[in-house]
């Protein structure tokens, strides 16, 4: 499975082709909606999130509620983009229209964006034909194209959620019986969050450093359940899972650090507190006492409980000013301000699931075949019965 | 660039193909091995380190010290091998051997190692069959490969540095002029630490740990300079070049995480305390007053020096042994002893380090070119100057 | 650069994202229509040609008919799909609409399709799920993103052509004076034919197909002059550029072979009469004094013309029927008739040159960088000085 | 499965690694010098084939006669670089050698060869840099690698066999009864040809050209049964097995054209003698009454016997000389002579036969799992059962 993602923040569309989804797969446009809606959620989003609604369409690869083996398109239009028609315009400017659009250049780079780096790199003096792409809209397709990968592992018994740990310093108890309860407890909170305490705490975080014009960051955890044993593989080091799936975590707008079971933490503790011990009884076959390496073991999954947790700083929009450089007068001013969210904590949760919920299909399908979704049911069952008993 | 590796533990020898590198670039053999000889230093390594002094080969690629654009293959015979010959032979098994092969099969996965997933999904009962190749001594051909990129790099004026932060928690200042003094210090401890006295307290914590049967892990920090602005890209996920050094990172043996910049601290900030601000000057073009991002925005490099610290578990090979299960019997034993660091983190500060090279270095002729070096230090240079002036 | 297509024949539209087009290139819908005209156009066409009348939308990715960087979506409506809402539909079937669905269920494989392969493959046992996709419609996307390499190929004075040289056994004197004239010649023709007493010859062989209820195919021919010299490379067998051309041009529809220069003849020949001398002046710089290997050596472009042939077997749906199994009662049939063209050759030229120009952009940015048009540009006039004087 | 190649044609050696091989598939030296023997036989071959004896060590991923799913790297060493230590040596030059290394600089480029081209993109002007990459020698690794995919398709009752069609103009009647038959009877030929009759008048058409100090070329076929349908997909164009097959035989050094089935004949027929008529019955299940298409359909196999041509252009290295420029003169000059072959066609046609047997076997890993062999087995005697009755 791969896919491409396209799309400007306000121009006419996103669109993304998902390539290489098993066939027979029962998927509809609510299935996207759904994930495309929790994304636009969240306590302390901006009023842009208010304004669209974001929509998908299935344009192909999909027939009668099943996938065809064939790529699938998914488009989004942008409703505002009538109010950007000239700004945002693909074709060559009429001379009556430069000065509207002369007006929207943006020559002031704002701190933490990919502004300046992406103008130097791509010669652009209008940052605009920068910020457009680099905007975390984009991860609107990134969501649309881990919903059907969300799909596939659903339909396959395999449950991915995800809360969040920490907004603004504010930490919460990952306390849950299973992902289910997880989930349930985890979508029923504004910010997203099983501790209930915890969460109200995290509100008022994000009203004050609203009202402080400043904005806070955060930390999800993403947890899959029913992984089968082996996803990913050993013997080459671009072949392992969770180094795919560091990747993809870091490829999120605004993610600064991605880390599986205890993380970092396993710094601070000796060998003994680290490692899971290996036990076996018949009904659940192999499993672990413990799960501190978050369900990975040389690069392959074993079976426990997925956890990956990502780092979110805060959004780099700010009504409180940082300094920066106007490119062609070359003096400083104070950052512009754009409207925007004050914590996108919980919605970017949502984007970090689903960019791991693609990455483990794809290596679902990379092991038990990519052409029909009947013979990935018959494949995996046969595995995680010889697994129960190898 | 792209490289392929391959060789098992006690197998014949390692292998890697590094296609891909520009032709000029001066390499010579002792480049290649500075770096496997500082790969098998530090303070807390076992005996295997004393007995391999590996060394590598050219075989191809490289004419009179100039690489020539050609594939470049590299090989480390395994000296050990010869007590390993009818263990790992490549033939079929003699009946005559089978019982001293028979007697290094393994049937009991270690907690913590890619045993037990990887005969799972392989289907081997003799588990060395995957250990062998899941072995830390993979990152040899790792380093090997980034120590060409070192190079690389370093002729155009990229320093690449990295230094311990912390070991069972034990945690050092990161305190260094820049990083030409921050190699030099690190260079010269033991424990890769530029902070002494800290990296005093980890030899004690290494010492502790032996004593009590035991392992422990920490962190590693690396640092790089005179990196030019704008490689990666925003304009697609894939292409983002602080995922990618993700990927590479947490696919290190042993690696349970990854951060830039601050990373994770970025949670229980406010943004106006996160985020660098932009200032420009003639002297220095566009730079950031502070670095708290670790030289990324928006998926590039912004100029400023790259900061990326990975966190290493403690070694799962333990004296003081944990439960696990004999595949065979399905009876509950506590795990082997095999001979064993009981810490290996200044050595894997330098696998990842060169981790790191080889994904920077291939950013760079992404951007500037890859058929010739020459070339690419005209552009760079070029392209130095431009940004200067942007 | 790579791109993915989307879409289904009576689907709702055609989708293709193109990544890693450089910025700063012009480009306009009428860019892209234009070559999508040229495709539908062509003697000996069916009804469907004139129904559906391709429209490009470009959805991200251009601004004031300029690329961005950023990834390009186009999408093409098919108006055509009102009339198949019902049995090409995204959502599950309603119960009052299974009959009509059922009525356009398709048992019966058509000898010289994928119909029955794919339905096997991916167990479709209505093979409207493989055919909507293995339709030559699809190559509309390969001509939209081949029609954005061609405007890049133009801007740095690299020109694409394409004729046909045989059609039904007819064939044409490859008579002109270089690739401009070619083009002129080959678009004033309806079989775009430089040859225009074979022309005629082939409209009366396209008639008398018609006539008997069969169909003919052809030779098509790219010509590309401007070509700057080391395009591809020897080092690797995967980055040959002919290699790569050869597997673009097999993948299209209907095609059956491909040929470089003299291709096929020269097994008939002997070396001296095969190989390009050498030749050198201060005007031209290098070049060969004949063109017999159509302007690669080594994998690489040489300078000289590239001739790249492709052969298309005679388009499989046939008025006059061959016999087929339906794969429901397993009972022998004539194939079924579906409106459809006598010969597809003119057309399938389009789509020839536009596969190729693809892949001829690709190797230009590979050697010359794929972030900035005006650097390639720069890039390009260097390398071409250079050469000269090598 | 992928392979990256390395090693220069006087060089200490080639190497290959070849990674993503299943488990478990028996695998011995045997099996691939077996291959690399067939390489260096063959009617018409210059002295170099005599002196060199390639064999294969296989360095890791098999152990005692099985793979283990781990890389699998070989090296074969180059008996004949102690004569070239100093002029192909990897350590920057002695002032001593540098006489004697002058000596053997190439600043004549020979037509036909990468000489010129990749002197000029890379900027040699020693061509040596060039010609050592850029020989046929390195077709050996890929013979190499393709030997481990036969004995993957071998192991899979997939029987890959090839033949010459042509020698020089000389045509054979491609009459055998099956697979098996054909390579019988063209491996007890020295040029490889089944027709015994024309066999002699090749040979004699080789004595001619050395007679006359030229070179002549040839036709291949390769021919596979036993392949299961299916193998590639219609889905999207880069899928297309034929497309890929296409791509791997001209990237095969001097071959210049490359088709499947009938080829380049099919645009001289009428589609009703083009196609192959469907028919089914219970003992064969699908297949077709003729097979003029080659075993392919909509980029998938379709169960019929795989005919694939490549044409091999006359060896470029010439004893009768051909006009060339010296580069430093840029004076011309009769291109130089160096020990050569005649004819290289019956060695060629095991190239070609091995580098369709990789991308086959890829084709297989790619469709029913690349983990386990066994599974594979299994996997692929369900296919082919619910193919015959599907």
């Amino acid at each position: 499975m791969r896919f491409l993602t396209a799309g400007e923040s306000h121009g006419p569309g996103l669109t993304t082709i998902i390539e290489g989804v098993p066939a027979h797969l029962t998927l509809s446009q609510t299935d996207i909606n759904d994930e495309l809606k929790r994304r636009q959620g969240g306590y302390g989003r901006g009023r842009r999130m208010k304004i669209e609604k974001d929509l998908v369409e299935i344009m192909s690869g999909v027939r009668h509620g099943k996938t065809t083996g064939a790529p699938i398109a998914l488009t989004v239009t942008n409703d505002d983009f009538v109010h950007w028609a000239k700004v945002m315009g693909i074709d060559a400017l009429h001379a009556e229209d430069e000065k509207q659009v002369r007006n929207k250049t943006i020559s002031r780079p704002r701190p933490g964006h990919a502004d300046l780096n992406g103008a130097i790199k791509y010669n652009h003096r209008d940052m605009r034909n920068v910020l457009e792409r680099s905007s975390a809209r984009e991860t609107t397709m990134r969501v649309a194209a881990g919903s059907v990968a969300k799909k596939l592992l659903k339909s396959l018994d395999i449950t991915v959620g995800v809360h969040v740990l920490n907004i603004g310093g504010v930490e919460a108890e990952a306390d849950y019986e299973n992902v289910h309860d997880l989930i349930e407890r985890a979508e029923a909170s504004d910010v997203r969050c099983v501790d209930s305490a915890a969460g109200e705490k995290m509100k008022v975080a994000i009203d004050e450093a609203k009202k402080n014009g400043d904005s806070i960051g955060g930390i999800v955890q993403v947890v899959v359940e029913g992984v089968p044993i082996g996803l990913g593989s050993h013997v080459h080091y671009d072949r392992k899972l969770d180094g795919k799936l560091a990747g993809a975590v870091m490829s999120i707008n605004a993610f600064k650090g991605v880390e599986v079971g205890i993380g970092f933490e396993a710094a601070n503790l000796p060998g003994s507190q680290v490692h899971d011990e290996i036990a076996w009884d018949e009904e659940q076959g192999y499993h672990r006492k413990s799960n501190r390496l978050g369900g990975f073991e040389g690069g392959m999954t074993n079976g426990m409980p997925l956890k990956i947790n990502g780092v979110m700083k805060p959004i780099p929009t700010l009504y409180k000013p940082l300094q920066s450089v106007d490119i062609e007068s070359k003096e400083a001013f104070s950052a512009s301000i754009e409207r925007s969210d004050s914590c996108a904590v919980p919605a970017a949760a949502v984007v970090c699931e689903n960019v791991i919920a693609f990455e483990l299909a794809d290596a679902i399908v990379d092991m038990f075949g990519h052409d029909r979704f009947d013979r990935i049911q018959e494949a995996i069952a046969h595995h995680r019965a010889e697994a129960r008993n190898f």
